[in-house]
Parts: structure tokens; sequence; C-alpha cells
């Protein structure tokens, strides 16, 4: 990778790194029509409103092209700050009337999560209890087993830095409904697995379920405290539906982490495909 | 940054040029309702189908949530290879028909873009021909011209690299309706531009235009052979809609671009928030 | 109700028919996100893109407003002869894909269907046959029991009605997705019960049921025989999960028929409300 | 028409109107990709997520279907109650906050209108004053002109009846947005013209411009006083972008109307296809 005089050192560093090789992990689910989502948000939809040969041009050019419909927490999401609120309080006791603007979340929507460029930790929760395979439906992941998970690991996550947890609920996602679980239950955080995050000083957490909350079974979303501590109490954004299988497959706790939301005005979330990138140097 | 023992040496490198410091570039544009965009695709279009207050649950919390909907070639977008078509064949000859499976590409769909984190390379052009603000309307940025712009910039684009050519037309997003630039015309690369990057191997160019193209005054979009050069002949992704002029006013022209479209099954494009880092130690 | 000397004398008759009482029975059912649909069509979403408050005019004055998304075979709905082909051939023998112009059936779409404004006939075939509220899940509605119903109703339908029949599965639409049936089946009309409706010529036939369709427990959609018969065969336009609960509830067999499907241009369906007038004089 | 011994003799009647020979004039615009609307609104769009020969069933059968987006305003439509508020309060002093339950208008929503079979009567304002084509860009329809309408056909709307106001700018839909006119001005009502419906105590009130208002050159939707006057002071139904031309060509003033709006739950209104009937024995 050819540099030129004009860039900084730092940058040719940078650059220098990446040429050495590395290995980008796509940590985000394919968006099809049908896949598993909450029956709370619109579902994800597709169509070509044109297909080759529909509108030829003079010269044998032709376009196709899409029409999409979807709600912005389906597939794998970000949620905004402004998804949440608690008491009619948004994340700094701001009021949730006086954060719209015209009907938009002028403050703390989705155009305000800046791009995520930083330290990813994964915490391979079911690999650290001795279930590698994942944890069991309804299964309360706790403040203890994060601090198990990092001592098995050697990785604490660091103020700044988005904390991954895989519970291994996400294989399956393939399966479709049974992966929202509203009638099974989901593993996740809970209260309290939480307040340990937020303790951390992470700037975003993600999980590997639809909801990232741990659902107890038949209970569907009564409550969501995951929500109310990290993103009311605490500014620390959601990540949701994430692909986690791979990465830890290939035992990968610690990685250079990319996530670059949809600066979709006023909205209370966006699609992501978030990347782990690993140097193979 | 704390890294763990865990964390081979060459990730360590990698996450400790980070730590000295990045500088991350936003390249996409913000969404909102009413933006311009290409009367041909779907117009983008956001709403709140629950606000806070709507519906509160028995502890206080309440969540707002959002629909949209719109084309995928709308706002800061990338153009997968299944976008165009000639004499009925996508890239490789592969036929236009035969690509669908159940009325979704499922070949060369936007599902099949590798997540791009590589060297990336912003050829500012009208810094180059010395009219800094912008080419002006329906102005064609020729071979020469490129080569100009590599000339007094000292960076030329490498295989596997991503290039974006600035025209300056970037700035007139605001505006709306004139960003378009049916009646104006609209500056970009022509045919033998687009061979020029084709030439260089990239694997994917990217403008501050909605077309890409360069359109001569009131022709709109009769032939567009640079999407021809780009896409069907050389297996080019095409990224539009960018925005440039922070970066070009910066005086970056070489950085790591990153740039992560959602994996729509399918359809023929994304929309994207592409990035730019730069290391700032 | 005043007319004036302009008007023609048999419209004023029309007019003092109306004059002197009539009763509208309303035929379709509430759209509402959630409802009951077939899996294989955009889901009904709608949202308040601005609400009163959002934005105020100087005088005081608000609008709200709305955003929709859906398929077209959703709710109470009417298939345009595009919807369905056989061996590639539309009603008529028309070739399929000639039918589309620039990616919408310009030939037999939903904009070709005239509205309605004649004789409707309602065949209450579980009052027939003795089980009033309803025939059993998966029962195959037979020309024999058309017959049956006609006989204890008295009212045959004639070329150019439209013929509605109850299977009550109708009273199962609040329940949401039993009314679908995948797994219990629904019942309707088979084959044969099909070429006994286009025997009688009508214009369009109507069920209480999603699919028209008998289906039987287990099958879902594999086959879908009426719809081959009505539509490719006959060119008679099918009308979808009509509620038809309060028509029969009241005894009313014949009925001024009114549907005025929206002209979706190219489209293969329209959602729909039709009415069942009677006089009450 | 066949009758059975079983329908009442008044229906019976009605139905003999009918089969006299009846004249349906369809109100309706065809809805297309493309057609003039108000950019206030999400704009119809449409497209086939399966064609024919997408999926074939193992009898040959193949079933094509459709998606749409769109606003409820756009196209031929009518306003319910809970389109406009003035100082927050609805028709019949309904808070507009308290007119919604969980983000849909459960109290006057579109919902709520009860579909129209009932006179109608068409005012030929340009006829009567002279200028059969149409009045002219921005102007104000009075309440004297509405009376020498009156005068001239012999027609006076009654209580209960539809009024319909042509005021021939409906012969430019089909020419784009001029129709929308937001620089030319639109011919229409003004308050009083509003206030002289109203009078009237019809149930809506029709015409064949986009915002039914007199919009004055330049001036856009700065107020819309007819829409206080009729919805939220007298409580009468508005319909808009309506095709008069047939009708008013076949100098029909007097009719028997049809309207069947889509139940669409808490929406603030819907898309129609309205009818004119008048006999023709």
């Amino acid at each position: 990778m050819p540099t030129s005089p004009t860039a900084p050192a730092s940058t040719t560093r940078l650059l220098d790194a990446v040429t050495d090789g590395v290995e980008v992990f796509d940590l985000g689910r394919r968006l099809t029509v049908g896949m598993p989502q909450s029956p709370n948000h619109p579902a994800y939809w597709h169509a070509l409103p044109r297909r080759h040969g529909d509108m030829v041009r003079s010269d044998g050019g032709s376009a196709a092209n899409d029409m999409i419909s979807m709600g912005t927490h389906v597939g794998t999401h970000i949620d905004a700050l402004a998804h949440v609120s608690h008491d009619g309080k948004l994340h700094g006791g701001l009021d949730a009337a006086e954060a719209l603007a015209g009907g938009r979340y002028d403050q703390l929507g989705a155009h305000t999560i800046a791009p995520m460029f930083c330290r990813g930790v994964l915490l391979d929760v079911p690999a650290a209890l001795g279930t590698p395979v994942g944890c069991e439906a309804g299964y309360e992941i706790t403040r203890a087993d994060l601090e198990a998970t990092v001592a098995a690991q050697g990785t604490r996550p660091a103020a700044g830095d988005v904390v991954l947890v895989r519970s291994g609920w996400g294989r399956r996602f393939v399966e479709g409904a049974p992966y929202v679980g509203g009638e099974s239950g989901v593993p996740g955080v809970g209260e309290d697995g939480a307040r340990w995050i937020a303790e951390h000083q992470v700037r975003a957490a993600g999980a590997d379920t639809i909801a990232f909350e741990r659902l107890a079974p038949g209970a569907g979303h009564a409550l969501l405290p995951a929500h109310r501590v990290l993103l009311v109490e605490s500014g620390i954004y959601i990540i949701e539906a994430m692909d986690l299988e791979d990465l830890a497959g290939a035992g990968v706790h610690e990685f250079l982490f990319v996530l670059s939301p949809l600066a979709l005005y006023g909205a209370t979330g966006s699609p992501v495909r978030p990347l782990a990138v690993v140097a193979r140097g």
C-alpha cells in the first residue's frame, strides 16, 4: 500500500498496520423479508420497482432499483438515546416531549450518534460458564457472570470501549420466530448486569439477541430494566441482533470496533452493520 | 487503552495506532425528509409510529420507535453490481434475468458487498485545477484532470483502494433541488475518466454528486457511461452523494477508508455512512 | 331530498329510492397495525409523521398526517386479473411478461377494475347447511352446498352480479393469527365450487376468508385452484377478507353491491371497503 | 336482473332502478408513481415484490403482488375530522392530544367516516361564470359565485348531501407539478365560500384541487381557512383531487354520490375513489 509523502507519519503507521493484514468480522445480520424481528416494529420489506429490462436506454444500459420499508429496530441495529424514556425523561433529564422538533427527535436522535472507531471487547459469557453453545432460554446473565468472563478472558472493558455480550442465542436467528423468544424467554443481562456495564463507562453495549434484555419465559417485554440503566441513566447506546458467533468461534475477545449508523434525522435508532477488525500480521 | 495478554501483538499494534489518536471524518449526508434525491427512486420518509408517552409501562418506562420508507439510491449510498446492466448483462457477463432468485438479485446484490477497510485516496480535482470551490455545472472531469490532481497531491490510487473524486458540487446539497441538477447539469467524470479509474483497479469510486456521472445541462440521465465502465465492465462499486467538503477542507488526501453497507438481500444498493480515518498522533 | 328540474326523471327515481330509506352494510374490515394477514404480503403499517401541535400555523391551525406501508392483498381487498397466472398466461391467454410495462401490470392491473354498482347475492352456506355459526376449519364448500344454499335462500346469482360466499370463518378475524389458519385449515370453495361460480357468469366473487380458497389443514397455499378457475380461466375478480357477519345476521341475501377499488396503476390488487345496500322503505 | 321472493319490495325497487340502466362516473384519479401531490405528504410509491415467474407452484400457477408506500392525502382522498385542529381543538372542541390513543387518532380518525351513499350536487362554477374551461389560477370562489351557480343550474345542496365544487383546475392534473400550483396559485373557495357550504349542512365538500382551498400565487399553504371552517367548525369532510371534468362535461349536476373510504384506524384521511351515479333509463 503506497503512501504519499504528504500523509502524516502517524496515518502512514495506521495504514501500515492495515497493510500488514487485517481480518474483518461482520457482526451484522443479513436483512431479508421474513427474518425474525419484534412485532412492535414495522417489518422489513423490500421490492424492486424496476428490474433490468423494464426500461432500457438507447445504448443498451438498464438500471434496477429498490423500495424498502422498515422500522429502525429490525435486523442488527443501534438504539439512539431518544429510544427510551423513564418517567417522561430521556438521558440527562431531558424532557421527552421537548426533545421533539416538528415530530422528530431533534435531540438525542439517531443522527446524533457519532460513528464508533474504538476498542471493542467481546465477553463470551457461555464459554466462560462452561456452556459454549449458549446460555439457556431466559437465563439472566449476572454481574458475577460478567466478572467471571473478564477473569477467564483477561479482557476488561475500559472507558470509551464498546462491550459485546455474547449469550449464544444468536445461533437461533436462522430459526426465525424462536429467536424472538416470546414464549421460551431469552437470555441476557438483567438490571444488575447492566449496572456492571455502566460502571465500566463504555460507550455502547451490544448483544446477540433482539431485545438485549433477559426476557423471562412468557413475560415478553413487560419491563426493560437494562434499557433504562444503559440508555436513560447512563447514556450508553445499545446494539441488538448482532452476529457474534464467528467472532467467538475464532476466540477473538479484543478488537478494533467499527460502527457507522445511518444519520437518520430524529429517529430512535438505525440499522447497522458493525465490524470487528483484528490484525493478522 | 489496555490490551490483554491474549490479544495478538499485531492487533495490539493496530489498537495502539488508534489509541494514539485518530480523527474520523464523516462522509455521509444526514437523511432528512425532503432532502435532494433523484425522482427515479422512492423518496426517503420517516415517521414515529410511537412517541414517548403513547404507551407507558408499569414502571414508568416508555419507548419511541420509527417507520421508514425509502429507495436504496437516496442519501449517501453505494451501488451494488446488480444495479446496472448493459445489453442484458451484469458484471462478469452474468445474465441480468438469471441473477434474480424469487424477485431479488441473489447474485451481485447489496448483500454481496464486503465491508471496506482499506486505503482511501481523495482526488480534490477543483483544488488541483485552481478552482477550489468546485467545478462548474456540467463540467466533465477528464483523464488529464485526474492525472493532474494525482500529480498535484502526490497520491496515486493503488489496486484495492477506494478513490473519492471531489467535484465541489457537494456544497449544493443544502440547497435542495439544485443539487440534483437536472437543468443546470452536474460536474463529474465522463467515460474516459471512468476508464482511468478502472485502470487503477480500485474497489470502489465515490463522488460528491447524486449520480456520480457528469450530467450535461438539461440532458438528465440519458446515458450513464461511468456506471457502465465501472459497475458493468470493471466490477467497481460506486458511492454517491458523499460529503467530501470537510475532508478536502482539512487537506486530507490519504486515509483509512471504512464503509459497511447494510446487507440488504437482493437489493441493488444500500444507504451508507462512509468514514475517513486519519491518525492525529 | 330535493331534485332539480334538470335531473332526468330516471335519476330522480333512483334518488327517490334512496331517499325512501336505505341501510348500508359495511363489508370491509378495519385496517389496524397487527391485524391478521398473509405473511406473503407486506404488512400494513401506519404512523403519523405529524401530529397536532408539531407545527402550528400563525392563526392557530395545525394539521396531522399519515404514512402508510402495505401490500394490496391485506385487509379486505380485491384481486386484479394480473394477480394470478397459469403456465405463464394471465386471463385471456395474455402472456404474463408482456402484460408488464416498465415494471407494472399495464394490462389487467388494478387500475383496470371498473367500479361495481350492481346486484349482489350473499350465499350463506353454513346457515343453509344447518351450522349457522360457520363451516369447520378446512371444510370444502362444494357445488352441491352452493346449490343447496341457493335453494334454501331463493336467490340465484345472475350474470353480471357479485356473489359473496359466507363460510362463517370471518368471525375469527378478531382472533388474529388463527384467522389466517395455516395450521388449522380454512373453509372455502374448492375447484368445483369455483366452477359453479364461474358458470353463473358473475363479475366478482367474495369470501370472508383471507385466501378465498379452501385450505386443507397444514397445507398452506400449496395450490390455489379457485384462483385459477376464477381469475385466470374466467376473468372473475376475487374479493377477500370481507366481513359478512352483519349482513348474514340480518338475513339479507340480495342487495345493491358497491365496490370502488383504488385505481392503483399496474398493481395486482387493491384494498377496498365494499358496501351492501338495501332499501328500508 | 332477477330478484328473489325474499327481497323486500323496496330493495327490489332500488335494484329495478339500477337494472333500468345507470351510468357511473369515476371521480377518482389514477394513482401512479410521480403523480402530482403535496410535498408535505409521503409520496405514492409502488413496486412488485413478486412478478409472475418468480415463484411457480407445482401446477404451473404463479402469483404477483405489490408493495405500496404513501401518505393518505395523496391522490383523490378524503380528510378525516382528525386532520385539522385549531388552537389545539378538533371538531366539537375535542382536545387534539386527547383524541390520540397509543399514537393514533382513536377519535375522529378515518375509521370513523361512514360510507356515503346519498345525493350529490356538482356546482360547476366556471360554467356558471362563463369561463367553462376553468377559473384562473389563484381565483377565489366567493359566496356570490356559489349562489350564482346554484341559480344557473337549479340545484341547491340540501342537508346531508355532498357538494362538489368544480374550479376547472383538475384539467391540469396531467401536467404534474403545475397542478400543485405553489407558484401560480390555485382557484378555490375561500373562507366565506366555505361558510356558505357549511350553512347548507352538507356532510362533505369536494373539489378538483389538491388542497381544496384557494391558494394565492406564491403564498402556498400559509393559512387554510376553508379547512378550519369545514373540518373544525362544521364537522364537514373535505374530498380533494377529484376528477370532475367528465361529470361536468356531461352536464350532470345531480346524482347519487358514493364514497367508501378505507377504514384506516386512527389515520387523518384515506385515499378514495368516489363515484357519481345517474340513471340512464
